[in-house]
């Protein structure tokens, strides 16, 4: 499978996913969009890959929108007045697919779905969609050059890509409002200020900074145990109640208790190294909880 | 339209909206309620207003409820046993509305469903619902002054104003509960180290803090996104799964685009500042896509 | 009433609860965990208690699950193919409450319908449900010593015990993310600087300094107040809607207001100290507003 906007490269069970169009600083168009969507659920499968991590090729990590590409990139039909019930009874429909949903939402949806954990490793400018991206990935690094920005405002149009969903989770409401409303470049600093980037390197210490945390996740892990965590952290931290919470991890743990979890516990009993057999591309029957799509 | 409690002033297009009991430390009373109710609404809809900046007169900000006014602010009929399900099947009902449903709280939601950025001004004492009414407003900044307090548990009543709904929004649960369980008064200093207040600025600098903040979110900026951008945060935030957020952003990314997105992506192209004309009043037709009360 | 595995000591109005087996460095086990659920139910309607401290007796907090206790701590039956439907239908069905519920979870939803302010005094080692339980309290407090690992995905299996529905709540999803992922042991400095606990101190100053907050919550206050407000902070928050929070507030309000709002407003005008006499084993009837189990 080859991409003709992105680079899949796995090594030692790490992914490189790069956002490969540098001459236009890795500009996001319709082709990127249905390559990231189908590259993520190939690694939720591939059990070759143990995490990932997501950067850009060239200067930038990626500028946003490709207000220049062919095509339509909003996927707009302005003879439609698409309703809230179309999104709901006729999400699937093609129609509606290609010409009303968001398309970096869809994106978003695909990371949200994803068993492996997403480290993004924002090398450079990272503006609108380029931004984003980033919120459902689970840790933010930047490198010192990194600009990051939720400039929609400026443009007249709206963050997308399912980013008020994730990014008061990650800065707070305040915060989150405070972004979108100035519509500002923030520095790689402000964006650690802020709580957005777990941490800031110098330019050439990025993916190794990202290489070693996703050694961390992978390395005596159990493949299983992992997707679980990722899947029960973003959904059941947003039930209603505890109790929703609670049925999943009965279920998570009888199932990872009769499997890896043996070998974990009698390898934790014997001061060995577990070896671990549970595979990713075939988790639990109660996988996945909910619909996502 | 003239107010008794309140000052409505328009400016270059930011409102300043001050409570204007001074002699009283601007306490609450239900027609200062009713009144903020109509100024927020008022607002809404008033094109001349690009954002809001929230002050009190005097030397204190709000002193609480006026426990000694005319007219039961509490609203009670100590006759009444009222259920939760007269809250939801009698929720407009006038002896509801005016004999059970929380004063404070009325307000709270005038300020969700408002359509422009909301910047809270704390020029001195912030107690009791003077303290929860700057919750659903979008930044705090505080004076040195600034003095915070939750202090209902000394009351024996709870907060109240959906302050439990929006506080461990902005400070995380646990410091909620900190506050409240201890009733104590806050210094400016520490409403800024618990992350509720922005920033804390010398009382003469506090009003144009707020300004230069408020001129940010509103020069070169599309009213009808920023409108859209404020109801997206909070209410795509709170849905259980980020497709809420996805069927919601597509309907505003579609409208956006076909309109001031136009424009914006034009002028951005051409180097120019775009010139939008979407106004806040006439907001897409998806809009509210969730019921308010 | 004695317990096997813990020491219920109300000194003051403030109860101690000690994780008591510290020669198995307080180790969970399946009578734990049923004395922990009565021992917070108990505490709920023992009017003598105003706030709760858990701590653990000698050198640890709760070293995690006894892998090497008599009987089945995960309550498994392998030939069971438990789904997601069971645990919705049959919740409460013995089979399944002991067959297939998680124990650690079954705890936490204790801890969340207590109805007074719990303070994690961790003065050692809180490992795997050793550091979960700790969640659903409402402050945490670390001891110098103390160690604090979520380190399921070593052992093949999930963090449990409703973790990810309190966790990212604390820390936020980034940071949650990041630790059940690498399971690594966090030193007290490290679950202060992400935000776990709210204060490190001197192992021999822990419990004071515990009591002391406890003081704070329980002087001076309405119990019947001060349990709402848990209650209210806990299901409010996570609701979709302010209006939720609204409709509760209103009774909440409405019901304290009749009676220890009543002597708590006459004393404030009096500037005297209140002297309430509400209880919180006869809470308004609205509660609880949510079911739990």
């Amino acid at each position: 499978m080859t991409y003709e906007t992105l680079d899949y490269t796995v090594r030692d069970g790490i992914l490189t996913l790069t956002l490969n169009r540098p001459d236009k600083l890795n500009s996001f168009t319709v082709t990127m969009a249905e390559e990231l969507i189908a590259a993520y659920d190939r690694a939720s499968v591939d059990d070759e890959v143990g995490a990932i991590v997501v950067t850009g090729a060239g200067r930038a990590f990626c500028a946003g929108m490709d207000l220049s590409s062919e095509g339509n990139v909003f996927g707009l039909d302005e003879a439609q007045q698409p309703t809230l019930r179309d999104l709901e009874e006729r999400f699937e429909d093609p129609e509606v697919v290609r010409g009303v949903r968001d398309t970096g939402g869809q994106v978003s949806l695909a990371v949200y779905r994803c068993t492996k954990p997403v480290i993004a490793a924002i090398n450079g400018a990272a503006v609108g969609i380029g931004a984003t991206m980033t919120l459902p990935m689970d840790v933010r690094l930047a490198s010192e050059d990194a600009r990051i920005g939720f400039v929609f405002g400026r443009l007249g149009i709206v963050p997308e890509a399912a980013s008020t969903w994730f990014l008061p989770r990650i800065v707070g409401i305040s915060r989150a409002l405070e972004w979108v409303y100035s519509a500002d470049i923030l520095s790689a600093q402000e964006a650690l200020d802020g709580g957005l980037v777990r941490s800031v390197v110098p330019a050439d210490q990025l993916l190794d900074t990202a290489y070693a945390l996703a050694r961390k996740f992978v390395d005596g892990h159990s493949p299983v145990a992992t997707a679980l965590m990722r899947q029960m952290m973003y959904r059941n931290s947003a039930a209603p109640h505890p109790v929703e919470a609670h049925r999943v991890d009965s279920l998570a743990m009888f199932y990872t208790s009769i499997a890896d979890g043996k070998e974990g516990v009698r390898a934790f009993l014997e001061k060995r190294p577990a070896e671990f057999t549970g595979r990713a591309s075939a988790l639990p029957p109660f996988v996945p909880w909910q619909a996502d799509r």
